[in-house]
């Protein structure tokens, strides 16, 4: 007999009864607030064309690497699943998630999926072996229905804003047609740099090709490289962008002259970089994406300490974002300086630091937060995107930084269905945390519920200039 | 209508209603003991003269980096609170803190201002834009009442000692008025040399001059100035110090044979010495430091880790101490083994080692703690000394230090009205630690009870050789 | 009046009573199961011989650095227990440690050795300078009765596996007269090859050695010296062993070509290797255990990041394992990619990675387990064994890497009789988190029950292949 699936209400707040009565009251007046989603990665190619989604498999497996990583780990080779090979019966795949299920216990993705089988597609059986085939026809059959394209998703999930990230040399013509359409949801982009901007990423040296062609702008010289990046981000901001997304290894920023930096970017701008040019050069960049964030306003999000593509052979062989982007360790109080001197002091920048790394939080980011007009912290990133990642984020920040040096919550994801899942886990969480500082006499309940509110909708419309 | 003010009286300890009882019988036994001071950082003139403080903003706002760095961060213009600026209206100041003050929700600041506000002003009305007036008005006359002048307050507060921190420059005349004036209360000093140890230090070459006629000792030689450093530190304890403190960027030492000693001294004597050569002398010195505490008793305290200045415009224009000292990753294993390899052994000598790198509290320094018998652990340092902060360093420090290879608290603090807020906040958290290990059976409560007294009173008089 | 002993039969388990009473329930199914010791240090002499054990103080304090670690950082000094000098009356020993037992507040030792106490020797008073005698007179006297031998209190303890770790220069003739012995007690070895292969080990050319003796191989040739270990291995495995163990100072590897590792080889074999070189060597000698690990199938455990005999003089006076062994920051993403680039996606490999710098966590190890088919998590190592390391464990693996990329306990001891105690401790741990999921609404209450069994008893098994 199938094991029953169900939501526990009060589910991610507090044990103890009293915090949980203070946490349930401040969740309950926050549970419904508008989603704002200012950093993520859907495809705005679905709201442009509105098309239904496929498969069970095709939606809520294939694109989600924080799924099929742990099942590789667990020996699955990715071809099984549909990934990187010729193509699979999906059901035959959806049913190696399924008999694998226990692997994500005590994960986020086991919560988030819990949500939408309930929530999104009512299921009220556990995802198993035995329940495999029912999930997959309930969920595909759904899928062909008005209500789960992706507009109607975005109606029905309250979502007030939704951000994508974009290349420079994207044409943002998805974004046109959904400004065009006469659609009232507010799906906009970002700018995001990287393939012009890291030496290291595939094909730099034809990226900046594609990138004079695009701008006109002579991109094989400093200042026609600038320039293009000037109109690019004039085109994104018009196309509905307040922000920009600097994805690097490290947080590295430099500061460097004119000259110094015409001459660096001589020696990268061919693709040949060595591996201290390529770093200085990203960390020039980022110094001069500030600067140009104070002409026009965008804000800046610093998403640095990845390890991109550890496992070479499966990058060689299935590409990137498939689960094997490792941590390392980041530094940000030497890193950053020089960006800092030049920039630190501006009342009308905002950068808005992510890491990795949390033994940086209480020790780097909080008291660089706490001290620099310029500097704001993001929510906890990628790994840390779970409820302990978030409650280790406000424990170790909030003494030094306090509430109002950081932005509310970033889903940061491609999985569009769990959005509203991951926004609520987030909006548990800090009530929760809150909820403990009155219940420990820390904080009055009127000064929680405020807050609450402040976290979950008021300070990521401010940090992100919406 | 102001909200009201009220401190909770069983505030910061554990929500859970058994272990909150265990907590609430601890905390009873240990709240009224003396409070000592062992290492601070406010103004011996404040108890020479007895003098009266002044106004609400220049008591508890202009010195206090805590408070000013996060209005900065939020935009506040140090010029606009009186810092570093033309003399501004101290109840506008005033006004800002008091708008300003949710940024502070969450925070230890909020929760010493609190008290200072509740128990030594009897306010009762919380802090905001409305009652911003009436709170500069009722602080700033109650300033000038005998009660609140220093000595009166610090009879109230029940501290049996208070040391402060002084240069070997300095020549402790108001320790010397104090000691005079036949009031009883003990205030005594603390050896810091950092001016003329540090080679990075503002004037180093100059201090090394006054140093020499201070003490009538060749100070540009090697043997002369080490001789001067045993002249200036018997003084000190002649004037009342137990102990010496050393502000270094890292923890590193060296264990440099004499000769070596001597030739890397006179490379940096004049002031203008390499990086490299700087960071080599700071860590000679701490060996020698060492070897001179074994002569003449005195504790040493080792607070490294932080990068000062790190807001190099902001420090030009207006100067040290401004909420821009930033915490950096910090070893203590390979740092400190030159110093061990010499010393370590020696049971008659006492270094207490502070951490802004809560890194290293389970992996480095409780293990180091838990052998060598010359090393103790200070207790959470400056953004670690907050509730959760304290926490963090039992959790990650008792289990293999265990609870007496730890010094009580520290308050290290400027803010003088809050020295009874701060020791309170360690009292709560320490009982509620305690009572959490007696909730879940891994103590007696007559252990807790003896464990507690020793964490609040007489652990800090054995470390600091009171 | 002597205190009482008592041990709470709810310990380590969550305060809050909801909580407590699901983890009481989850921990009453699985505390009764067999225990498995995969990995630890235990003599096999003991079980080959069973003969009685010594004393009090000679089974209990003298070779347990964790108690007298702590004793020596409080000054006592070693000689006075009867270590490293002449013999001392161990009464007077063993009354040391008892005056000294409150330093251990706080401590996993006090629980282990309480629970030795209490549940193997009858103990009901509190161990104190008062005790002292009825407890080194009760313990000595039991310790001649028959059921307190070493195989006596291997079936009692209901041991299923006990794993011990050998040098491949042991002949393990005391695993063999187990065997040989009729005695039904599991006990095997593991391969610890350090000796052979780290260039730093005292003796190592010497070892080199004794290693061609042994195997019949020519040892200083790179081919010879891969063969002698090919054969070593296999006969370990022969006589019981299912894994390897590596005890090197950082976790790097390297993927070195033939005939680079010969040239290296060459350099390191005489036993005056640079310090790059024999860290170079440690690095290749992983990535060739982990290909021989392919071939034979031993699990292989890399236990890295200790600063072994950190004091100097202790060492040469008192030699190894003497407490100063200090945990160093440790590179997990860089360090061992080499060995990953070779072997990473082999899914019939298995490494078990240890730390002892939990910032790793979150950060390295739980992505890497979570995506390598290779790797595994070891369980909470050394410092970190104890309730609050294993919480800290638990909640920075779980989000990211799940519970079945991890390996249930490893005890890694050679306190024998504590043996059951640790184990208890992990299996309360283990149901408190489980049941604070469960009280969270993170879990259902059967997956937790099931998943407690799991990491009791059936992740030990088919991680260690047993």
């Amino acid at each position: 007999m199938p094991r029953p699936l169900h939501l526990d209400p009060d589910r991610l707040l507090p044990a103890d009864p009293r915090t949980r009565d203070i946490a349930r009251a401040l969740y309950a007046d926050v549970a419904g607030l508008p989603i704002i989603s200012p950093h993520g990665h859907t495809d705005p190619e679905w709201f442009a064309t509105d098309a239904p989604f496929g498969n069970a498999a095709e939606l809520l497996l294939v694109p989600d690497h924080y799924l099929f990583r742990m099942l590789y780990s667990q020996g699955v080779r990715l071809e099984s699943l549909g990934i990187g090979g010729p193509p699979v019966d999906p059901r035959a795949a959806w049913r190696i998630l399924a008999e694998n299920f226990h692997l994500f216990r005590g994960t986020p993705s086991r919560m988030w999926l819990d949500w939408v089988f309930s929530e999104a597609f009512g299921m009220d059986v556990a995802l198993d072996g035995e329940t495999a085939e029912i999930y997959f026809d309930t969920i595909t059959e759904a899928l062909q229905r008005d209500e789960f394209r992706p507009r109607a998703l975005f109606d029905r999930y309250g979502i007030e804003l939704l951000a994508t990230t974009e290349s420079p040399l994207d044409c943002l013509e998805h974004h046109r047609t959904i400004r065009e359409s006469g659609w009232q949801g507010r799906v906009v982009t970002a700018y995001r740099p990287d393939p012009v901007v890291d030496p290291d990423f595939e094909g730099f040296a034809q990226n900046l090709e594609s990138f004079s062609e695009l701008t006109c702008e002579d991109c094989l010289s400093w200042q026609g490289y600038l320039a293009a990046h000037r109109k690019r981000r004039g085109f994104f901001a018009a196309m509905g962008a307040t922000s920009t997304d600097h994805g690097h290894p490290s947080a590295a920023t430099a500061n460097l002259s004119v000259s110094e930096a015409e001459a660096l970017f001589d020696r990268v701008k061919h693709g040949n970089a060595s591996a201290a040019d390529a770093e200085l050069f990203r960390a020039q960049m980022l110094t001069e994406m500030a600067g140009m964030s104070l002409e026009d306003g965008l804000v800046m999000q610093v998403h640095p300490g990845s390890f991109r593509n550890h496992n070479r052979q499966l990058f060689e062989t299935f590409g990137r974002d498939k689960g094997a982007d490792i941590p390392t360790r980041t530094d940000y109080v030497h890193a950053l300086r020089p960006l800092l001197e030049k920039y630190g002091n501006e009342t009308d920048l905002s950068i808005i630091l992510f890491t990795l790394d949390e033994s940086s939080y209480a020790r780097e980011l909080a008291p660089l937060a706490g001290h620099y007009p310029c500097l704001k912290l993001g929510p906890a990133w990628w790994f840390h995107d779970s409820p302990e990642g978030m409650r280790r984020f406000r424990l170790m920040t909030t003494e030094t930084a306090g509430f109002y040096n950081t932005v509310g919550f970033n889903d940061d994801t491609r999985a569009f269905l769990s959005i509203p899942a991951r926004h609520d886990v987030a909006r548990r969480i800090d009530c929760g945390f809150l909820a403990q500082l009155v219940a420990e006499g820390r904080m009055e309940d009127w000064e929680a519920a405020e807050t609450a509110r402040d976290l979950t909708y008021n300070l990521v419309k401010q940090a992100y200039r919406l």
